[in-house]
């Protein structure tokens, strides 16, 4: 049975926003600093990425396979994302789909993620944090139920001029959702490695079939 | 009062998908040839927008500006596009944004709207049919409810060597569909027309105001 | 053509918290208390119900064809409730179940409609809110897109000993919601009517026919 | 380490719809005898269930506590339904609510779980299926992602006289969820008893801490 005491996964850290000061990047890097050892964390841009266009399958755009292979080589997705009317921000839908293709080869297959959702405004961007659970289904990726985060009131003033938050309350939630995420990434993967190596030939996930889609 | 007995409407057509032979485009085609005279269809380009980005709003790239100004001189906006991943494409997701943007000024609000999804599988597209239905609230674009338009188990051998539709079945439901939304189309306006004559003065829709978001 | 400088419409109030001193149903009433003379608000109570079980569709329970009366007898409806589990409240979505049915004679059809949800939360009832949406376009009631309406922090505190709510800015945005919903039902139905009258023979929406569900 | 092979986990079944030939029941049961013997499948009942109001949390209705109970007793849930209206049922939206009250008491928390829909029509409970899984975000339950199972087409000619399924395709996409879901429950299970001995002080899943709701 493979077991180690203490787990290196690398994580991929997806922001939804694409413009240099944005907020949710300051806070996917406070989110980042905040979990154990366990995991090493690096943010994938996703700012460069042409549209996802299933003509350029065959010869993809670099910037496609550069970013494929950044989300292959991690055993979790973090995804820290702002809404853009009412659902998930073009960038980071074409970023979703972007790693999904060409068809049969997607990359985000059976990494355990989270998604937490940032906005000014007070819902805290309920619809993209939805939405893109949505898409995790049909992606296979182990979703982190609990704590959800719709972090609202987000501005400006909650940051120090380092780009680390100041906002007390904000900073905690923060760091609790990271550490909770920490320990989604470890569940996961020690379970799938422990149904591997059972005796009793159970073999945990099946390879994802579409039955009626 | 304002009255027309055949009002047209310049409808922006938004196809979902950029892929040159998309058969999502090919529907769109037959649709708008089976909406009546009182509409004039039009197929708006969204595969050369770059991703959105706040950053760039000052100086907005040409394509940004070229889409924009097709929206603002239409009066009614047609969607016809697969789901990606149980959800909107990014590149139809990122050509609302576009749309939407700069904060204040989109240009989706008010127009009478319906979205027709279609897909190779059974599903025929619900997930994106939905999430971009829940983007429509918030654009403050008055939906077709009825008939609903999941067009599912789509392929090529559905079409004629012109693009046209070949199947019978699928060609009268899509037909069906856009003499639907030429009805909905004329109710939205005739029915704000009507009110911003009223002479009990009543005025309608308000502007939209934000209340808690 | 039909037209009343002051239409008559009735509304069902539908309010999704079967609790005596239910917050929304506190709601419900300075909604509709702010509306103008054009409507006529009712609450239509769901409480007593029975689960929607179809095997009772040939001798339905009393308590489900006084609801089915009262809202056959609405020309719009106002649906007012909390979240429950990210949804819409379980006796809500019975009472959206019964009014639907025996198939075939759904009473919810082309009945101009909007949801407002409120709870003590921050994050007002969004899931419940954008639920309830998706029910309507298969229930085919037009929906008041803006303004929306997620009533966030809602508490006792918020309203007086006599039921009113005494938070001002509260009372703004609810009074402002139902003057727009207001607007929202007098334009359907202007807007159906002379469509109904059209001389050059368009017929509006058309007949629901599902096309593929 | 706690390890077992031949662990056995009660599971309780929950059927949406409550009409005595039940398609979706019957398909339960089907999927039930296609797991392997590590799960005791049991469906628990949701048709006398009163409607969920607060008001009666402190002197519950006798089927409440009874249902409650089975819930609590239970190391994972599979739910089984039909889409009434583009939503979850009434009658299992009522049920999901009493079991996650009172307020703090939820029995949900933590049981791994799956959803499978189906449907006479080709969406096969699509908008059903997501809306529950919503719920289940809320409700701390970890939901297999794949395979999904939106069963469309069902209708009794696909059952035999027994009640069980006498199309060869249909039991087969039954039989291959049933025992996918077996493997998850193992997988969650495992994982967790895992990590709560593991020397190293991880801690796994947190205690659900509302962030911003």
């Amino acid at each position: 049975m493979h077991y180690e005491a203490m787990a290196i996964y690398n994580v991929a850290v997806v922001v939804g926003s694409i413009r240099e000061s944005s907020l949710n990047r300051k806070i996917a890097r406070a989110m980042c600093a905040a979990t154990p050892d366990s995991l090493a964390c690096r943010i994938v841009e996703i700012g460069d990425l042409p549209l996802y266009d299933p003509d350029l399958d065959e010869n993809p755009p670099a910037p496609w396979t550069r970013f494929r292979d950044e989300i292959a080589s991690s055993q979790g997705v973090l995804f820290v994302t702002p809404e853009y009317n009412r659902s998930i921000p073009g960038p980071l839908k074409n970023a979703l789909d972007v790693g999904s293709r060409p068809y049969g080869q997607s990359l985000w297959a059976k990494k355990p993620a989270a998604v937490a959702t940032a906005s000014p405004g007070v819902v805290g961007g309920f619809g993209a944090n939805h939405h893109l659970r949505q898409c995790a289904v049909f992606l296979d990726m182990p979703m982190m139920q609990q704590p959800e985060a719709y972090f609202g009131g987000v501005s400006d003033d909650k940051f120090a001029a380092d780009g680390t938050i100041s906002d007390q309350g904000l900073r905690n939630v923060v760091g609790s959702f990271g550490q909770a995420f920490a320990g989604w990434v470890d569940l996961i993967h020690k379970g799938r490695n422990l149904l591997a190596c059972d005796p009793s030939g159970s073999d945990g996930e099946r390879p994802a079939v579409p039955l009626a889609t």
